[in-house]
């Protein structure tokens, strides 16, 4: 993280909003998209996800979007990727960070990535296995990415020590930083304080974590500042909450980039981001959109009277 | 507040919502929303305000509304005056909780209520007198409020030192409690921890302090759990949201009473509310509106699987 940032906006909508939305964005739109919001000042960027192309089309150009993001400076080129096969292609496209995604309730790996946990715990042995023989530098951060880490609409609530037993087995494993996250919008603001106060209790406060929240019942951005109280430094979301309707059945819309980034910097915790070039870059996007919906609240009401970011301060 | 009850939610509704909607509710379909949502459960009801019925005819009939809903069991009835006259009327009518509201920005005050707030500090000490004159057992609680603690459209920031300062005068005048509010939707969790923080600091924990919060940029639930981190146990709110479109210029809606009460159980705090009869009263109010738009998740996303309510919990 740069001297000048206080907490990481990692912007997920490359992936987690185009997967969630009908229609598919071309490669050039995708890199428009990208390099438009890294010039606004997001450090990181989900670009795409390393998946089987015939299940999710909108991912199929990932390898080539991640190429051309790798030449915009200063971009933490992020990807994510749901098993060992992704893995090794995304390590092969050279992408900076990828995300290793699987979820605390068994029922819910199985039913999204056909694995039970055991299955996905022994992927990610191979994946760092991987990594360490193609990247004896180890220069790829190989993140561990635990879904459903508040509950999900299979098997309901989220035992506690189940998230504390996965994270510790990622970083047996070899996993470089965490990443905790409500798939689909069950979490309390007062459930993601007591999580993070317990998971940096068990893991220490070294190892880098990140909270990816949806906004499902509202309190994404009550979840983002709980977050924040029990230290995190690292925020998934997305610019316009793209994601479709926040009122869809299991996952939906993520924080919206623009609110949260205006939380932040309100706050005076710096992000590096401009608003304004970031609200452009909203507009870029939804350019593309075909009039799906996009979320959000700062794009209408705008910055308060007398509103410095923190970014911008002297 | 009651033994069973850790956060007291105050629902603002009758007064704050309907006074900034086009439709007029009839008289009797306030006394059926306000008996409604008391049977629901919520303790604390604003059920109007004594102003100039020429410049609010939406109040015009609060003193029926509050001989009426005296008559309810179990209810707090509470009003909202921005004057002496006011508050007279609202002692002689019996409400239980009478607001005095003022602004912290001295252009917001002359702008809002014609008043300096010298004025408005010499109205208060009068209320206090009028009151231990006509109430010598100083049943009816005189509620100092604060406007624009957060900064507002006219003077921009609001200075921390000011909210203090003035918060002090009104206990030294009197008041049995304090009203904190962020009347146009300004303030961010971080300001609002801060705040409450240095709140407590200056008067003490003694005094019972509530906390107001619009939801004009999105945070409104996030500054909810701000306030609660802080110590704050008592939140207005507004069912279905009421007060239109959230993007106003100003003022507007407040947080919405279902997913601040929604917020609130999950996250293992009881308000004594039961969630299915507040969506019920939510229904009920909506009847009236003439199709006005209202505001919330929870009634679209519903409860997340295997959601116990704190109040229903063993």
């Amino acid at each position: 993280m740069g001297d000048n940032i206080d907490v990481l906006v990692h912007e997920v909508g490359p992936r987690d909003g185009l997967q969630s939305i009908k229609t598919i964005f071309p490669t050039q739109a995708k890199l428009d998209w990208i390099k438009s919001e890294a010039a606004a000042g997001v450090p990181q960027i989900q670009v795409g996800s390393f998946v089987r192309p015939d299940l999710l089309p909108q991912m199929a150009d990932t390898a080539e979007v991640v190429r051309q993001s790798l030449e915009i400076p200063d971009l933490t080129v992020a990807v994510l990727v749901p098993n060992l096969k992704g893995a090794q292609n995304a390590i092969l496209s050279g992408a900076h960070q990828i995300g290793v995604v699987m979820s605390v309730s068994q029922a819910h790996n199985k039913s999204n990535i056909n694995r039970t946990i055991a299955e996905s715990l022994e992927d990610f042995r191979k994946i760092i296995e991987y990594r360490n023989q193609v990247d004896p530098e180890r220069k790829t951060v190989i993140s561990g990415g635990l879904a459903t880490s508040f509950g999900c609409t299979i098997s309901g609530p989220a035992p506690v020590r189940d998230v504390m037993w996965q994270a510790e087995q990622l970083l047996k494993l070899g996993a470089d930083r965490l990443s905790i996250a409500d798939t689909v919008g069950f979490a309390n603001p007062r459930q993601v304080k007591d999580l993070f106060d317990e998971l940096y209790r068990t893991i220490g406060k070294d190892v880098p974590v990140g909270a990816h929240f949806h906004d499902t019942r509202g309190l994404g951005l009550a979840n983002a500042f709980a977050a924040l109280e029990a230290g995190v430094r690292e925020l998934d979301s997305c610019l316009g909450g793209l994601g479709g309707c926040p009122y869809a059945p299991g996952a939906s819309g993520n924080i919206v980039t623009e609110d949260l980034v205006f939380m932040l910097e309100s706050g005076g915790m710096k992000t590096g981001i401009d608003l304004d070039a970031l609200m452009e870059t909203r507009e870029l996007m939804i350019h593309h959109l075909n009039g799906e919906p996009t979320q959000g609240t700062f794009v209408t009401a705008g910055p308060p009277l007398g509103f410095v970011a923190a970014s911008n301060a002297a």
